[in-house]
């Protein structure tokens, strides 16, 4: 098979490129949910020893590169293009992380989207034939991001109901023409929709309609059902955008009950963490997708899920001048060892 | 041919995509300048009918993609992915202009380097055999820019006499598997460079060194050398940053002299136009190139330029930190219809 695109905007890949390995680095919040064991390297220090939680960010990414290169016995040199990015204004985690370090870079925007939009963009150079070995990766810090986005931490303001918790973590995935594990099989790449929410405490309801824009679209484009699928799990829309999005699908006739997962929801235990609706942040579904999804399609486990990033693509101006909030979601069909060797 | 890379960091087009259409929307410095009869549309209104400089901004990139398709007799529809990015934080003006235009999108931050980041990947998804049509995009504005990096614009700063003046214009290049036009032969893909440079005031210096680095890489990878270029056009390092180059370059026993120009002294009269080192933006490379340097191509002025886009990746936070400027640079091969029909 070639690659190509089928229906209105899913790619399939001719030779689907391998997850040949994945990394995480998570935080002492995400060390202590549900997830705590599926992590390569957790830290009590939310500064990870530097002097900014900035740096630390960028820390946290600098060691996911490097526990994933060990993993895969790679050099740096090895790596033929890195795609990441993150939430923090022109991404300084993302470039700072390669600095000097000799290793081509291509920087993404796509919010808390930017685990899929790196799989996508690095499955396509694998499979069209430019790269053998492409990392994508991305990362977030509760603390770089609450100063960013809302209030200094200091002053301690009351977060709202609807408020998710910002994951504090990095996640690197090793996307190769060759080796085993996980296979991309095919991607659907999103639209940017905006249904009118302005509420920047309220993520998941802002992303939900893109999320289920793009879900739809999935099936629209393939011969796929949800009952293909052993998982659909979306970035981080939370508790209440996850009930959101089960409802929207529900009244298209779409049931995703049962087979529909969030990372938000996976990652914290929502009702012991106080981290209310539950986690976000680009970290959020990068440390969820190369950690606990990964090894379970690795471990048959599971056979083929959809890893759905969702990203709202606010900015603190847009929502200070008015302007609701666009959501985006990429969604990737990821395929265990076990369908693919049949 | 096959699609390859080729040495470290190269990437060669078995059959190069077309960049078949091109669109410029420029705001009244840059109408002024010595490219004036090169756009598409001009605009004396800094607000371009809108509230605000982030808004016209946006304002800018949608008219810029309306006159592209319009040019191309495209549909939003039609377009396969837009690779689009800018300057704002969350790279607002790339996000709310696809909003609710039911048109894929993967979203980009490669700071000013964005308009060759954005050819890159257009070029290896139509390569690749994934589309037919790609949008490759970007903008900035000077005063959305200066607000948001430097001072509010009624402080009336004095500005540093290494300061670069922010382009206000938006680009858009159509890059297609099918027409005519100057065609993507290779790229080569910068990485994150830094000599430590921390003055904020004078990016030339800063991106210069990932420049020569990329620049020197492409003639490494090919058996191409300067004499194979008409013209090898970096993004904006503006005058001192160009100077910086060409001594580092010939240090290097690399001559650019005669064949090296900067999208930054090209767009406006650095003389006459009070613009201290010329301009800067992601919106500089992108009207210099989606008019003037395709214009030459295409009429067969210039057979082949090597177009660097130059980013440089900090934030007011890095800067405030005390941390260096990292630069990059991607390197796009493009030819005229001559040498190809050939």
């Amino acid at each position: 098979m070639e690659n190509c695109k089928t229906g209105k905007r899913t790619f399939l890949f001719g030779k689907p490129p391998v997850i040949s390995h994945w990394a995480s680095v998570a935080g002492k919040k995400e060390s202590e949910g549900p997830l705590k064991h599926t992590f390569d390297i957790t830290e009590k220090d939310a500064y990870f020893g530097q002097k900014t939680w900035e740096q630390a960010e960028r820390k946290m990414q600098q060691l996911a590169l490097k526990t994933l290169l060990e993993k895969a016995k790679l050099e740096y040199r090895d790596i033929d293009i890195a795609f990441s990015g993150d939430l923090l204004n022109q991404c300084i985690s993302s470039s700072f992380t390669l600095k000097n370090m000799a290793v081509p870079h291509l920087g993404l925007y796509g919010a808390c989207s930017t685990m899929a939009e790196s799989l996508i963009l690095g499955a396509m150079c694998v499979a069209g034939g430019f790269c053998k070995n492409v990392v994508s990766m991305t990362s977030s810090h509760f603390a770089s991001s609450e100063r960013q986005y809302r209030f200094p931490l200091v002053y301690g303001g009351q977060r709202t109901p609807t408020a998710q918790w910002t994951v504090t973590g990095a996640g690197a995935a090793l996307v190769s023409q060759h080796g085993k594990g996980p296979v991309i099989t095919g991607c659907t790449v999103g639209t940017v929709v905006d249904l009118g929410i302005k509420d920047a405490n309220n993520m998941g309801a802002a992303m939900a309609p893109a999320a289920l824009a793009t879900i739809r679209q999935h099936f629209e484009d393939t011969s796929l059902s949800v009952q293909d699928y052993d998982l659909i799990v979306t970035g981080d829309l939370g508790q209440l955008g996850k009930e959101i999005l089960l409802t929207m699908a529900q009244q298209e006739g779409l049931q995703l009950g049962g087979k529909l997962a969030d990372c938000g929801t996976l990652i914290f235990d929502t009702l012991k963490q106080d981290v209310h609706c539950g986690g976000s942040g680009c970290g959020c579904s990068a440390i969820t997708l190369c950690g606990y999804l990964l090894d379970q399609l690795q471990n048959n486990k599971m056979n083929r899920i959809l890893f759905c990033g969702t990203g709202a693509l606010l900015s603190p101006t847009s929502s200070q001048q008015g302007l609701s909030i666009p959501g985006v979601c990429h969604a990737v069909s990821i395929s265990g060892g076990k369908v693919w060797n049949s």
